[in-house]
């Protein structure tokens, strides 16, 4: 059995490896003779390295050779995996990826397009890095109804998170201990503003809702302006600040899709969630609440899934309905976020306290109110009763007396 | 799509109210028009049931059913569902089940005949109930070599061992409190004396070593003879007292597998785990550490696991690879657990305390000693170093001025 794998970076070299260096062992558990890497694809030279006699820079020699049945993208971005991922499908192979950029946007078109060459398009590696994932939510959980997805989805803020809530160290800091260590890069952006969360939890709520979800309909918050004075008095109430994709089931059919820092109960295991780690929540209607945790990114961990999704692609061959259960487009599946009913942290400034007080107590009724031992004389910081979101920053808006200075979802029910 | 239920008892009734309330759902997710319960085998009558007219005492009914393509055996126990499932197997049946007493005696015997066959046998219900852990580790985890399974198998006896934990319950009164939540049966001894969790660990030990694990040849302990005093001691030093089944690689490519008590770190999530919540902690060479979490017993969660390896079968088809990657018998692979090299938590009575230290001092070199306020003045607890157990338990065979009340073995790297 041979494959191809194109992109030779980080995760590329690590399914070559991993291929390599467990080739008996993952023969036997495929039931064939042997699985064998036949072809990389990347423009770059690699001059020493083991694999260099199947180096090619020419995508021709992939997508026209007969023997090659499975082809690992592990390229990321949209083009030309894209194109490339099209070819391979209609060439009538097997493609499996880590790309979740390219299955965010394209997901619907490219699960069509493998339907209708009865081959997989399989891409476990894209959200949760090496953690089993979408594959036991699609397969394992298929008799479910999926009423909540909800995860810790990115380990590099997540690294920086827990040296805040730890170490009580300011974020700045904590960002360049991740880029030094490898963990955030030079331009830390897509991660720590969220849209790397946001493409995972794209993916997880079309496998939830069945329906392809654009990862631009999903209001995105990063944890860029999270303060230490937040996630001190969060810890004081309790609480551990994460950031969380969600999708939840409404009543009216649409899920509630987002992605934002959020105030974990420390009675949640997610609270417990440390360090690069990724874990993800599901409640099913029969299952109840299950949960997943491992490492979310890393060379191994993500060849680890890619792999994962080579053997299911030799085990069963073609003309199985693998599919993930993911349809067309519908916009209509995400609900409009501020009318969710939440409870909302907020820390701000009182010009006057006994006034502000006075005016909180009309306004919101009771609050949770939170205290820390050193913080300035007019900060006051509390959580709201549940209400909609919309209804909470209206009265927000409308206090004279106290000036908000953040403003955090609380989860109270994970 | 047609399928039968063997045995409409908790489990089996489940799966029968799951695939028809969920039926659209699945029938959309596995790629068909429809799947529908034709027949469920019984012995007794349930007059009044909604799935009345499809009840049976007949095996004829199902296995000389050519519309029957998938049948769930939830009747348990070894006889007649071996023969029963055989029989399935060998009329071109795919067979899904909860039963791990069955597959723990004789799942070499039923995968091969599966085989034979070009179908499946699949038995993601029996370990974990609905959590997905089977397909998990042996599909998306196919690439890597195993080198640790260690989880909580039993939702009873965690659950008795939270109790205890948290409001310093006797094992007694726990356990009469399970028996009244319905979480422990009348007669409990399969759970907490280990059978249970035993056979499990058989079934994870099996798809870590690839080879046929006989539940007989893992040393199993429960938990009935542990103290509130244990449970508080090992408070004091910041573990849980968990029942874990674990299996770890050892370098000579044997196993170290077993079931018994074992204190676990607050730093493991694996203590966190409260209640009747499982939760199966996977270390891989590629993936490093995972774990999942959720329900490992209870109606509805189990049946989800055996729908979804319905699903799996009907969307699979025939003649695909789909193996557990779970070889012949082999007792070699489980090693003898006295020349593992652990720690053990020990627990006794001083006959002279200022004796007693110095003769532990001398035996055992330095311990990490464990006090609480309130103990029996001529108590004394320790955790020893690292040695093999049976050099620590022939240690504590010889101490004169000190006699042995608890021996736990401490899990201090999960």
């Amino acid at each position: 059995m041979q494959i191809a794998v194109m992109g030779f970076g980080t995760v590329g070299s690590g399914v070559a490896e991993l291929v390599t260096n467990n080739s008996a062992l993952l023969a036997r558990r495929c039931g064939v003779d042997s699985i064998e890497v036949k072809r990389i694809l990347d423009i770059r030279d690699f001059p020493g390295s083991p694999f260099e006699d199947k180096l090619t820079k020419n995508f021709e020699d992939i997508v026209s050779d007969p023997e090659i049945s499975v082809v690992a993208e592990t390229m990321g971005g949209l083009r030309p995996a894209f194109e490339f991922t099209a070819a391979c499908l209609k060439a009538g192979k097997h493609v499996v990826t880590s790309n979740k950029e390219l299955v965010a946007a394209k997901g619907d078109e490219l699960l069509k397009l493998a339907r209708e060459n009865s081959v997989s398009y399989l891409f476990e590696a894209s959200v949760g890095g090496g953690i089993p994932l979408l594959r036991p939510i699609s397969r394992c959980l298929a008799g479910n109804e999926f009423l909540e997805i909800t995860g810790i989805l990115n380990g590099t803020t997540n690294f920086i998170l827990t040296k805040m809530i730890t170490e009580n160290m300011p974020f700045g800091e904590a960002l360049s201990i991740a880029q030094k260590n490898g963990y955030a890069e030079r331009d830390p952006s897509a991660d720590i503003d969220g849209a790397d969360a946001c493409r995972k939890t794209a993916i997880l709520a079309s496998l939830a809702c069945g329906k392809h979800v654009d990862p631009d309909l999903i209001h995105t918050e990063g944890i860029r302006d999270l303060n230490l004075e937040d996630v001190r008095y969060a810890h004081a109430a309790k609480f551990a600040v994460k950031l969380l994709g969600t999708c939840r089931k409404k009543r009216d059919g649409s899920f509630y899709t987002i992605v934002r820092p959020a105030l974990v109960p420390f009675t949640s295991l997610l609270s417990r969630v440390d360090g690069v780690f990724n874990a993800v929540m599901v409640r099913g209607d029969a299952v109840g609440v299950t949960m997943f945790y491992g490492r979310g990114a890393g060379k191994m961990p993500t060849a680890s899934a890619v792999v994962g999704d080579i053997a299911d692609c030799v085990c069963l061959g073609r003309n199985t309905k693998t599919g993930y259960g993911w349809g067309d487009r519908d916009g209509s599946v995400v609900s409009d976020y501020l009318s969710e009913p939440v409870s909302l942290y907020v820390r701000g400034l009182a010009t006057d306290r006994a006034a502000a007080y006075d005016e909180l107590l009309e306004v919101f009724g009771s609050n949770r109110y939170i205290y820390v031992g050193d913080a300035p004389i007019n900060e006051i910081a509390f959580i709201t009763q549940r209400d909609s979101e919309r209804t909470l920053r209206q009265k927000l808006g409308t206090l004279r007396n106290f000036s908000v200075k953040s403003v955090i979802r609380v989860e109270d029910d994970i």
